[in-house]
């Protein structure tokens, strides 16, 4: 039998049982684990809260599997175990996100934050507005979320083209954005922060964007210069969606908050009441790969 | 050669030159037609008018086929000579409809206008929504309009049912709705407004559909009953989010506009400026296959 610790009560009713046979314990990763937790063998990490102590996980002598719900691994590496597998919950949170981002920029295009204000004043005020049918979108990122976004996008008949830090069959690279940039009519980011990809978007990127154009970003507010951003909207050039910013969360006060034609959201993309369902859908494929011990998925550290 | 008309100069210029071989003249559909466009073989209808009148259109002695860029017919249908074919613009605004329905259900389901009034604020507050995944989503209709609406949600997961009048193998029909309606979370309706349809989302519908449900109306406002509906909204049972509405203009006052967790928009689901883009390219297919004596696409009347 596998022991399978859970952050939460509500965590173990949505796991129910352990594929393969075996028991399940509860404990959130604080303080010391008793004596159940410490026969631990499959452990989820605690979506909401940091990853415990080195000390604390040591004690979990048969532990063999991390499994996380979240896309980031980098709090764990410095305390886990070795030997010990470390999988990520890669595509746990990207329907949401992407669904967000496909949200906005409809939004945007289609001027709903104006009719709401129509709607508040009791004006039926028709305007005309753009489509999404032959227009340039760039998706930022080739991964699971950027994907999505494109494929939402492509059933409307946008022209998507992704654009990612390494070239693939379908796949621009960061270096042709120069080429790129002059014609897209949204652009889309939905990339990873890395040393690469912070500051990216800045003055030049967005001053290369056409009149009218839109930026979405659902990623990492760290990505977008704040105040290019902000420069570009007060202008009147630019529109945009943002899920995230820099500072998070936006102070009182920032400019952000009332440049022209903008839209912001408290960076809500992954934290949908589905992400638990999905978690414990991807938890439950685990433990079933694991009791056939067959190769798990998402796996980050320490093969299998 | 072939005489084509079409009822704007700016729609001259989109069509550029006439496949095959032939020559545009321009006419709006009102007055009567001068000696070059008496001539005409090939008649593009006015969309943001009604059709020429019976003997107006006599005087074309040459016409073979008239197009239309809306999807609806009725009006031309008694003054078409007969051996006109009538050709339809199926195809020409759906995917801008269908792109709306998405981005006002997924507005309902993120809760956008809740965080547009916090922005209004200045104040990040975040707060957790349900996503699209595994949601059940009931779409009344088949066609273009339909599948476009059911194929982005399926993108993000969701569980989309059809529902149209005709069964099909992969689309259920109305008589199914009582069985349907209480496990639905959303519902989209995309049909058409015919003796069948007129008032079917009445109070037992709407009260079939469980607490929380969503209802997106981007097709006919007379297939809902308006009262009904404010009724449950009142209640906060359910929430709407409405393109077209009965009666349309909406006018100030009216209950609707004051009701809770309802979007209203005014009719501009296909009113984009996309429309006359694939218009045209509808257009210029249909004079290609003309010039070749090919099958015309969208044929209503007539044959060919």
């Amino acid at each position: 039998v596998t022991i399978v610790c859970v952050p939460t009560a509500a965590e173990r009713d949505l796991l129910e049982d352990v594929p393969g046979g075996g028991r399940v314990v509860v404990w959130d990763g604080t303080g010391d684990p008793g004596a159940d937790v410490a026969e631990t063998e499959f452990l989820v990490g605690n979506y909401l809260g940091g990853p415990p102590s080195a000390e604390a996980l040591a004690r979990l002598g048969g532990l063999r599997v991390v499994q996380l719900l979240s896309a980031g691994v980098e709090p764990w590496l410095p305390v886990l175990p070795d030997g010990v597998v470390l999988c990520n919950g890669r595509g746990v949170h990207g329907g949401s996100t992407a669904e967000l981002a496909v949200a906005g920029l409809l939004s945007l295009l289609r001027h709903l934050p104006d009719f709401a204000a129509a709607q508040e004043r009791g004006e039926w005020s028709p305007r005309t507005a753009d489509d999404l049918d032959g227009l340039r979108v760039l998706v930022l990122g080739a991964g699971d979320i950027a994907r999505r976004i494109g494929a939402a996008l492509r059933v409307f008949d946008a022209e998507v083209t992704y654009v990612a830090r390494t070239a693939r069959e379908d796949v621009r690279t960061l270096a042709d954005l120069p080429h790129l940039l002059p014609s897209a009519r949204a652009v889309v980011i939905a990339l990873p922060l890395t040393e690469q990809t912070r500051g990216l978007v800045d003055a030049a990127f967005l001053a290369a964007l056409p009149d009218g154009a839109m930026l979405v970003n659902i990623a990492r507010g760290r990505i977008v210069h704040t105040d290019a951003l902000v420069a570009e909207l007060r202008r009147g050039r630019l529109s945009a969606f943002l899920d995230v910013t820099d500072p998070e969360p936006l102070p009182a006060g920032h400019p952000l908050w009332t440049a022209p034609n903008v839209l912001i959201t408290p960076h809500v993309g992954g934290g949908t009441t589905g992400w638990r369902r999905r978690g414990y859908r991807l938890v439950r494929e685990q433990l079933t790969r694991y009791a056939a011990g067959d190769q798990l998925l998402n796996v980050v550290e320490g093969g299998y």
